[in-house]
């Protein structure tokens, strides 16, 4: 009998908006959006027990090649935006990244949203995805037999 | 017979990549394009021969509902980025911008993507789109009968 | 006899830097620390128990007059920048901010600074500093007598 | 008898102000002056025959040691910021750019500023400043005998 699937991970950034993050209308400015979705995938990392940084130290990079994003409700001045960040597919080459934005306190979604990724070695060249890395992002500790 | 279509209007704006554009990575940071893109929709308004901000005056905005991004090839500092920008279609209540992003000189394609937008009025209701902002960008400076 | 002066108020909040706050030399690009001591001084409003937020419903405002920093050190990606925060000085209608930006860890100074601020009250004109204001940021609970 | 001091080279570039440049009170958010005025000593830099670029790729850089603003007059969305550049002092191994910022149009005064650069070469040493860097800034085509 095969073990159950173990449940998805996923991780919550909390982010204060600070005045510099909204625009005129009063609300957080679309293309912020985007970085507090990296800010969720960098702390997703973290919470997987190592960094995106300790992986470019391997050589490795995992620029987005397609960001989305749909924006449901306005984020204000001094909300606390919670990303909850889980990464949804990977493939032999790449990897993709999901968000929901919420807002702390009425948990009002915000946002959702998602990041493509391609694997990079030194160079920029397309490489297959270190099982390492995949390794750390799914939780497998160790290698299938 | 009727009439041929007229080609759709695009407008291409030039904006130069500063060192704060940039990222480690040494290219244009994921998030900036989407202020390329908001450059580009706000000169394809001035072009057709009004300003976005004129539009607001009149008690209507187009917030962004949806954003999208493609990356093709990253953008350097001091790189021109070429945002060509169009209307790709317009409902009752909302309305598409498309752009792509290309590097001055070479040509090379940078980034494809597209905004949705919604039209609201005052107090951030929806709204249907106005008959004067439709023709303003879609170059009909007529009604039809 | 005079009690003594009660040390000055000073807090220091924790900034995680993204790439999206690098530029291409692989440091935090230098107009991101005006954000870092932004998201420095509304921590401290926080931490006197009170908000910019509410402050400015009573409507005020403080906007910046004069902004300065002294760069030392480059703080680098996945860096916590942690900024400390205090108020230097108080005129009659306007105020002064200081912040030193040192690395968590290590406790490397990374940069200092200061934000001059006017008061202003509704509609933009300069106005005396609120005495429940000055009363907040000093942590002087209640009038002298 | 001495030729009489040539009178100081300035540039100026215009800086269409987006919706991403603006915060919730409606100007142009304060720690984007400092982008504007990058944006500035660039477009200086290409206006005195070179690039910023160019002076990159021999091995040496610019580094921000200090920036300073005083804010006038806000700007706004949709106005157009000239910004005016030039170098003011040259000393051995750090150099001084001055900036004024004035709203197309009316030419209202916005802000002013400045920023100290060091020298510094690979690896990130202090570093005597290129005498071309220096002929090139000051236009001193010749070096003097």
């Amino acid at each position: 009998m095969q073990p159950a699937a173990p449940a998805p991970r996923a991780f919550e950034t909390r982010i204060r908006v600070i005045y510099g993050d909204t625009d005129q209308m009063g609300v957080v400015y679309y293309a912020n959006y985007l970085r507090y979705f990296e800010a969720g995938r960098t702390e997703f990392f973290r919470s997987c027990g190592g960094t995106y940084l300790e992986m470019e130290k391997t050589g490795f990079g995992l620029p987005v090649i397609e960001a989305h994003c749909e924006y449901k409700v306005s984020a204000k001045f001094d909300d606390v935006v919670v990303v909850r960040t889980w990464v949804d597919e990977i493939r032999r080459a790449s990897l993709l990244f999901r968000y929901a934005a919420r807002r702390e306190g009425d948990g009002t979604l915000l946002a959702i949203g998602h990041t493509w990724h391609a694997c990079v070695a030194a160079g920029g060249k397309p490489a297959r995805l270190p099982p390492a890395v995949v390794r750390l992002l799914t939780g497998e500790s160790s290698p299938r037999s």
